[in-house]
Protein backbone atom coordinates (compact mmCIF):
# COMPACT_ATOMS: atom_id res chain seq x y z
CA UNK A 1 0.00 0.00 0.00
CA UNK A 2 1.08 3.62 -0.21
CA UNK A 3 1.82 5.33 2.86
CA UNK A 4 2.42 9.23 2.32
CA UNK A 5 4.48 10.36 5.20
CA UNK A 6 4.42 13.90 6.34
CA UNK A 7 7.16 15.53 8.88
CA UNK A 8 7.10 18.85 10.26
CA UNK A 9 9.99 19.82 11.51
CA UNK A 10 11.85 23.06 12.38
CA UNK A 11 15.04 23.02 10.11
CA UNK A 12 16.24 26.13 11.17
CA UNK A 13 18.07 24.71 14.23
CA UNK A 14 21.32 22.13 13.17
CA UNK A 15 19.33 19.31 15.28
CA UNK A 16 16.11 19.72 13.38
CA UNK A 17 18.17 19.01 9.60
CA UNK A 18 19.37 16.03 11.73
CA UNK A 19 16.39 14.45 12.23
CA UNK A 20 14.99 15.27 8.65
CA UNK A 21 17.69 13.84 7.17
CA UNK A 22 17.48 10.92 9.11
CA UNK A 23 13.99 10.79 8.85
CA UNK A 24 14.26 10.92 5.19
CA UNK A 25 17.00 8.44 5.06
CA UNK A 26 15.17 5.78 6.30
CA UNK A 27 11.66 6.60 4.06
CA UNK A 28 13.44 6.54 1.01
CA UNK A 29 14.78 2.74 1.69
CA UNK A 30 10.73 2.27 0.57
CA UNK A 31 9.82 5.12 -2.00
CA UNK A 32 10.76 8.01 -2.65
CA UNK A 33 10.96 11.90 -1.61
CA UNK A 34 8.41 13.54 -3.28
CA UNK A 35 8.69 17.33 -1.63
CA UNK A 36 11.05 18.23 0.93
CA UNK A 37 9.78 16.65 3.90
CA UNK A 38 6.96 14.91 1.90
CA UNK A 39 7.75 10.85 1.65
CA UNK A 40 5.62 8.46 -0.62
CA UNK A 41 6.59 4.37 0.78
CA UNK A 42 4.99 1.73 -0.61
CA UNK A 43 4.78 -0.79 2.88
CA UNK A 44 3.15 -3.92 3.69
CA UNK A 45 1.78 -3.70 7.39
CA UNK A 46 4.72 -5.18 9.14
CA UNK A 47 7.11 -2.77 7.41
CA UNK A 48 4.69 0.45 7.90
CA UNK A 49 5.00 -1.09 11.69
CA UNK A 50 8.37 -0.97 11.87
CA UNK A 51 9.18 2.46 9.98
CA UNK A 52 6.65 3.87 11.98
CA UNK A 53 8.71 2.83 15.37
CA UNK A 54 11.88 3.64 13.70
CA UNK A 55 10.80 7.29 13.01
CA UNK A 56 9.43 7.63 16.42
CA UNK A 57 12.57 7.07 17.66
CA UNK A 58 14.12 10.02 15.62
CA UNK A 59 11.96 12.78 15.98
CA UNK A 60 11.23 14.82 18.54
CA UNK A 61 7.76 14.49 19.89
CA UNK A 62 7.50 17.36 21.93
CA UNK A 63 8.47 19.48 19.12
CA UNK A 64 8.00 17.66 15.62
CA UNK A 65 4.99 16.79 13.84
CA UNK A 66 4.60 12.93 11.94
CA UNK A 67 1.22 12.43 9.76
CA UNK A 68 0.75 9.14 8.38
CA UNK A 69 -1.87 8.91 5.28
CA UNK A 70 -2.84 5.34 4.15
CA UNK A 71 -3.53 5.14 0.18
CA UNK A 72 -3.81 1.88 0.06
CA UNK A 73 -3.05 0.09 -2.91
CA UNK A 74 -5.11 1.82 -6.21
CA UNK A 75 -3.66 5.15 -5.28
CA UNK A 76 -2.17 6.09 -8.83
CA UNK A 77 -5.21 7.91 -9.58
CA UNK A 78 -5.53 9.72 -6.26
CA UNK A 79 -2.75 11.57 -6.74
CA UNK A 80 -1.77 14.86 -8.76
CA UNK A 81 1.23 16.88 -9.02
CA UNK A 82 1.25 20.99 -9.79
CA UNK A 83 5.25 22.18 -10.18
CA UNK A 84 8.51 21.21 -10.11
CA UNK A 85 9.61 17.72 -9.73
CA UNK A 86 7.64 15.25 -10.14
CA UNK A 87 9.83 12.07 -9.58
CA UNK A 88 9.59 8.38 -10.99
CA UNK A 89 6.86 6.36 -9.66
CA UNK A 90 7.69 4.58 -6.49
CA UNK A 91 7.30 0.71 -7.99
CA UNK A 92 8.63 1.41 -11.65
CA UNK A 93 11.75 -0.42 -12.24
CA UNK A 94 14.53 1.42 -12.49
CA UNK A 95 16.32 0.73 -15.99
CA UNK A 96 19.23 1.53 -16.22
CA UNK B 1 -14.02 14.37 -0.14
CA UNK B 2 -11.10 15.01 1.95
CA UNK B 3 -8.13 16.53 -0.38
CA UNK B 4 -4.68 16.40 1.51
CA UNK B 5 -2.17 19.47 -0.34
CA UNK B 6 0.91 19.43 0.21
CA UNK B 7 3.37 22.62 -1.09
CA UNK B 8 6.89 22.50 -1.03
CA UNK B 9 7.68 26.30 -1.25
CA UNK B 10 11.33 27.57 -0.55
CA UNK B 11 10.66 29.85 2.89
CA UNK B 12 13.66 31.41 2.89
CA UNK B 13 12.86 34.23 0.24
CA UNK B 14 10.00 36.61 1.37
CA UNK B 15 8.42 36.14 -1.94
CA UNK B 16 8.43 32.15 -0.75
CA UNK B 17 6.79 33.11 2.60
CA UNK B 18 4.28 35.05 1.21
CA UNK B 19 3.33 32.78 -1.22
CA UNK B 20 2.84 29.89 1.42
CA UNK B 21 0.48 32.28 3.48
CA UNK B 22 -1.81 32.95 0.68
CA UNK B 23 -1.83 29.11 -0.23
CA UNK B 24 -2.56 28.78 3.63
CA UNK B 25 -4.93 31.50 3.58
CA UNK B 26 -7.03 29.60 0.69
CA UNK B 27 -6.41 26.29 2.00
CA UNK B 28 -8.45 27.39 5.51
CA UNK B 29 -11.13 28.57 4.08
CA UNK B 30 -11.67 24.54 3.80
CA UNK B 31 -10.15 22.48 6.22
CA UNK B 32 -6.90 22.92 9.09
CA UNK B 33 -3.28 23.15 8.36
CA UNK B 34 -2.30 19.80 9.97
CA UNK B 35 1.48 20.93 9.31
CA UNK B 36 3.52 24.19 8.66
CA UNK B 37 2.45 23.54 4.85
CA UNK B 38 0.56 20.23 4.63
CA UNK B 39 -3.71 20.80 4.32
CA UNK B 40 -6.61 19.18 5.11
CA UNK B 41 -9.48 20.42 3.41
CA UNK B 42 -12.95 18.80 2.26
CA UNK B 43 -14.03 19.88 -1.15
CA UNK B 44 -16.79 18.49 -3.20
CA UNK B 45 -15.87 18.14 -6.56
CA UNK B 46 -16.48 21.87 -7.73
CA UNK B 47 -14.69 23.06 -4.92
CA UNK B 48 -11.63 21.07 -5.57
CA UNK B 49 -11.15 22.50 -9.60
CA UNK B 50 -11.88 25.61 -8.20
CA UNK B 51 -9.14 25.72 -5.76
CA UNK B 52 -6.97 24.13 -7.52
CA UNK B 53 -7.43 26.92 -10.22
CA UNK B 54 -6.73 29.40 -7.12
CA UNK B 55 -3.39 27.96 -6.02
CA UNK B 56 -1.89 27.13 -9.29
CA UNK B 57 -2.19 31.32 -9.78
CA UNK B 58 -0.59 31.38 -6.89
CA UNK B 59 2.57 29.31 -6.61
CA UNK B 60 5.59 29.96 -8.59
CA UNK B 61 4.79 26.44 -10.78
CA UNK B 62 9.28 26.93 -11.77
CA UNK B 63 10.17 26.34 -8.28
CA UNK B 64 7.18 25.31 -6.07
CA UNK B 65 5.81 21.86 -5.82
CA UNK B 66 2.66 21.10 -5.02
CA UNK B 67 0.46 17.86 -4.59
CA UNK B 68 -2.80 16.92 -3.98
CA UNK B 69 -3.84 13.58 -2.46
CA UNK B 70 -7.63 12.23 -3.02
CA UNK B 71 -8.61 10.59 0.16
CA UNK B 72 -12.31 10.16 -0.46
CA UNK B 73 -14.99 9.91 2.02
CA UNK B 74 -14.14 7.76 4.76
CA UNK B 75 -10.47 9.14 5.32
CA UNK B 76 -10.56 8.82 9.02
CA UNK B 77 -9.24 5.70 9.30
CA UNK B 78 -6.35 6.56 7.11
CA UNK B 79 -4.69 9.24 9.09
CA UNK B 80 -2.26 8.86 11.67
CA UNK B 81 -0.33 11.21 14.23
CA UNK B 82 2.60 11.50 16.05
CA UNK B 83 4.22 14.56 18.31
CA UNK B 84 2.77 18.01 18.32
CA UNK B 85 -0.07 20.01 17.16
CA UNK B 86 -3.04 17.11 16.29
CA UNK B 87 -5.52 19.77 15.66
CA UNK B 88 -9.46 19.83 15.32
CA UNK B 89 -11.05 17.11 13.13
CA UNK B 90 -12.00 19.39 9.93
CA UNK B 91 -15.58 18.59 9.80
CA UNK B 92 -16.26 18.39 13.60
CA UNK B 93 -18.48 21.43 14.49
CA UNK B 94 -16.75 23.92 16.70
CA UNK B 95 -18.18 24.72 19.96
CA UNK B 96 -17.81 27.97 21.89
Amino acid sequence: MLVLITYDVNTETSAGKTRLRKVAKQCVNYGRRVQNSVFECILDNAQCIMLKSILKDIINEEVDSLRFYYLGNHYKTKVEHIGVNKGVEVDKPLIF
